[in-house]
């Protein structure tokens, strides 16, 4: 039987549950996993239903409309894979992660695109038959190179984004276009060393472990909502190179947990913060 | 309000979540927190809700299992704190570590003895004006021991019975008395160095990480379902009483985290595993 | 044999070994455990031999002296248990953990005092036989409190001053009284969360890791030479005040393992940086 | 200048650091970095030093010879690449982590072939331009398959044979064919869960955390010294896909920095495990 992925975000309320799980019986539809999360301070409720059984996907909609408070946000997907979209600079790591697990049948999505601002990747990415545009940056703005990447980008209507190490910083026109649908990995231990060089910073400050943040990118600089984060030891013997070959390791593996989560439809954002189910 | 919390063990069935519900929203329960999992192997079906309002306790018991497969098991009970007693032999670190937060508030438990086998702990748990009972186990069989120590376990009526680095091995006799009672923690990342001297047997497999685990005692040395698990790194500077000093830190954080676990109601078991809501 | 403790802090030279151990070999000294590190970037050279046999210290030091570079700092010490003075304010999870250890005998120092600015712990303290000093900054200035508090710590001449989640902010003068000697344990993974509150900044920033610094202290709150760190990790269902349930497991095995080097003379600091052999 | 890696393993003995740094230091030849362990229960002594400057190789290790034990291992490398064939079956993860770090130049070796009992990963290795060497084992003894797979490595006379995920067993001739230089990685944390299906096996046991082991292939399947582990978390929802979904990344990165630490000459072995200098 096909299943589907049942998601709320909406305000706590009573009989929420019952309301819910009494439209999916009705409907004949069986809840095969199910998670929920309130939230104390804000009083947010979250749901992540995985459901089996026909449905019609409108009538199941908007009866849930009706019971649900109403600034809710319902959303109903199925396991289906997503259309993605990787981004890239120079970086090997990251990207050829993700590529190994692609052609392993590991990732739950169609990598439609790398989009790279140098072609260091290309000879790399065109051994898996995979589309690749270089897109420099080279003598034009910011917002001039943004509009081209964006139009290639759009190309491919992908679900999600994938920042696998792309070293450009977007502007907001970029982050508006594809709200929630940015995922990054940053090379440090977020909120600790932000911006450029986290590994030289993170030398220089002696630190004993490092780590690697995945998050949605927002306006703010590796301000955005964290989705995963991880880290590793290091010691006094550590130069900022070593400490980057071992930050490494944490970054793509912190990043393929993310995109794999996204994937899985389990993450909610709200405020700055991320629920995941 | 006072909350109360629910607890079903049962075979996965349509309408499970509805049904359950249901009933609480016909009683004007409301759901603070909420959670299920459905393992799909075994088709068993776990829920832990946190509810409150004004509850009878034998009605909704008795309405919850008419909707309810017959050989469910349902509990209801509140945050109020546990009885446990605690049996120890030579080791303060991990008893210290519980009397320790005991004193600050922090365990939800009513710790109401200590018994131990020597009198090494008396001094310490004394201090904490907690109840002391040295129970040698010279000069007699294991079992005359055994029915020593559970006679004063018993005057105590304990929930949970906390293994702080007691070194005695427990007949059948003494699980069968307290089923899915008995906490241990064993210095050890089971499966690995089960028995004695564990922190002999790595240091002399040369493993470049140790742990500790919390487990529920069965009939099979340190064979029982496993609440939780934790590591340290080593090296080959380590000794093996390096490796316990190192070792010790997991203990009793390990213990502490299951021994909460079990205090707010979230391990089932089943099989010979645990599932932790 | 009885066993001596060499620290050399020096400037990278050729032959550098070879002198030391040649002074080393001698004067009948065996070099039981031998530790280095060169700095490439800086070119400092430390080294931590345990050597053991009969030594003149004045002799010793003075041979060393004339094969080392000018500005070498060179110390001689032995493995007997250093006298250090505890600060606390009312936290006991800290304070708690080293004083199980002390009893136990694992803490290789003698606590010759704890000075705290509330008298919450003194039930605690007492019950150890350990003297506890309550000095309240309550209406006075906080040079005011910090003369009173180094009169007292200075009755016991302590080699370490170890901050036990002591939480006041200490000036400058009490820094440099002290240099080098004083360890703290910040309730966050510094740099990330400094000054009040760290638990609070972490739930606020959504963080899915959490972690505990032990540094020395220096005039920059938090900024000083970091020792040891450690993480545990949070998700979404934590509140500030599972945080910090968390986070005080690492708080006092990281501040006892960075205890425990100090006792050991492991650690070296130059910059803002350690070494540690 | 041209540096080198200098091995010493032999007994602990008076003078030992003396005469070699006097040898050193008498042939002009500058210590980089220096790294000792004696071992107090074996008396066994191991020294690892980056040297630099003109040396004769053959006058070097005679001189050395002279002031050592009679039975020590003293070896003299460089820190040129070392030659490696890598051995696999039908997993591509690990062997895909060492493609991408090889083509990215991280990998200090010369990947000269790749031999897998199956052909499912031709494509991805001569994706990279790397021999590929297909030897079935069907329709004979392993003995005969054995004997195969020996001949083609021997065409490349590596310093390394890296199983990554090579599922097939071996029989003491391969081992003894290549004494310390075959470096597995078991998908577990040993020494839990030898033998197949540990993921199963971990599974069936409800352990909170699993990981991975690289260590030294001796004639006792899973039993070699251990150069590196690591862990991570799992819980009641993993199926045993799903835990080895996760400890996939365990073992590529354990794989990957257990052959670096050999690249590097950092691993001795004595008895059953491993010191790493």
């Amino acid at each position: 039987m096909k299943e589907y992925i049942l998601l709320i975000d909406t305000t706590d309320a009573k009989g929420l549950v019952y309301n819910v799980s009494k439209i999916l019986f009705a409907n004949n539809l069986n809840i095969e996993q199910n998670a929920e999360y309130v939230d104390e301070e804000t009083k947010k409720f979250f749901m992540r239903s995985v459901i089996s059984g026909d449905l019609n996907k409108e009538i199941l909609l908007k009866e849930l409309k009706e019971v649900l408070p109403a600034e809710s946000t319902i959303k109903l997907t199925t396991k289906e894979k997503k259309d993605i979209v990787l981004l890239a600079t120079k970086e090997s790591h990251v990207l050829g992660d993700l590529l190994i697990r692609y052609i392993d049948g590991e990732l739950n999505a169609n990598i439609k695109a790398v989009i790279a601002n140098h072609d260091y990747l290309q000879d790399l990415v065109e051994k898996f038959d995979i589309p690749f545009h270089c897109i420099s940056a080279e003598d034009m703005s910011r917002e001039e190179h943004e509009e081209l990447v964006i139009n290639i980008i759009n190309e491919y209507s992908p679900e999600l984004i994938v920042l696998a190490k792309y070293m450009r910083i977007l502007t907001p026109k970029f982050v508006q276009a594809y709200p929630q649908k940015v995922l990054n990995i940053h090379h440090s231990f977020l909120p600790a060393f932000i911006g450029a060089n986290p590994y030289k910073q993170a030398h220089h400050r002696g630190v004993k472990i490092i780590g690697a943040t995945a998050h949605y990118v927002t306006d703010d600089l590796d301000e955005g909502p964290i989705i995963a984060q991880d880290v590793v030891r290091v010691d006094h013997t550590y130069s900022w190179q070593d400490m980057r070959r071992a930050g490494r390791n944490v970054e793509k593996v912190v990043l393929s947990n993310a995109l794999q989560l996204m994937l899985e439809d389990r993450v909610f954002v709200y405020g700055n913060k991320t629920v995941i189910l």
